[in-house]
């Protein structure tokens, strides 16, 4: 009954600042965000062009992909993959068109939904190393992810005004 | 003493996923990031140069000043400024050169600090009409803030490499 009673304390007053579900319904806006842009790109643009000698947008999605999939594993297994070993390290990924990127993308909008209910409240304060690599805690390292697509996204912003093409909305997060 | 032990009830499971305090540490850190990146740009860069026919990193933090400055005011008073009174969008800024940018943005960072000690947790949950048109909690007009500073700092390092400047790392937030 104690645990309980604790448990049930814990889940009405993560809800001041930001909630477990506030915190994935946010994520989740920035991707529908980010899946957005990568349909505006022209098909061979997405992996074949850049600004400034910059990686591809396309090269982009791959890493932020591995964040959020290789990332939401770690989150909730303790088991983390090594960064080198990662897709957008080893090259190895299997998307490498704007179909097969999308679909990858859309498979792990649903990992997340189904990860994220296997997460306890007390998990996010939790300190770990991140891909064998990064320390800190699980909030600050799913903050990390969340901007990190911010960041690169907003490069390919750059990208598609230099193609003559108008982005997404930023603040359309539908 | 019953609110009181509300009080410490809250500001103990407030914690669990993000504090408050947590929160103003992550948006000054995106803000340490940003001014090292004001301070990346040649002078004459900062307000007289873009790419793809973009505004200039220098209009972007006059936004970004904007939204940081007047939002924090409006989440503290209740009383928010129009956004077409905002100095982006009058044009009006006093910030017109490197020099004057980074003193605005010192003046922020401690205003910033010095708002947050008078935020209720509470706060965060409530809905507003931010600058007048941005109706939400202000916890997600925070995070709108905080991103939008993000979005458009990313921008800016596209920028800087067609510069040929190695922009500041972006995981360091010292």
């Amino acid at each position: 009954m104690e645990t309980n009673s604790a448990n049930q304390q814990v889940n009405a007053q993560a809800e001041v600042t930001l909630s477990p579900k506030d915190l994935l319904a946010h994520w989740q806006g920035h991707r529908r965000l980010t899946r957005k842009v990568i349909e505006a790109f022209p098909e061979d643009k997405l992996f074949g062009y850049s600004v400034a000698g910059m990686r591809s947008f396309g090269d982009m999605t791959i890493e932020i992909m591995d964040m959020s999939s290789d990332g939401m594993n770690g989150i909730i297994t303790g088991q983390w993959k090594p960064i080198y070993e990662l897709d957008h390290a080893t090259g190895k990924s299997p998307a490498k068109t704007k179909e097969t990127v999308l679909q990858q993308w859309d498979q792990i909008t649903e990992q997340l939904n189904k990860s994220w209910q296997q997460l306890s409240p007390e998990r996010f304060q939790e300190v770990e190393l991140a891909f064998g690599a990064y320390e800190g805690k699980i909030i600050d390292t799913l903050f990390y992810f969340i901007d990190n697509e911010i960041h690169h996204r907003a490069q390919s912003y750059v990208y598609l005004r230099s193609l003559g093409i108008e982005p997404p909305a930023f603040w359309d997060r539908s």
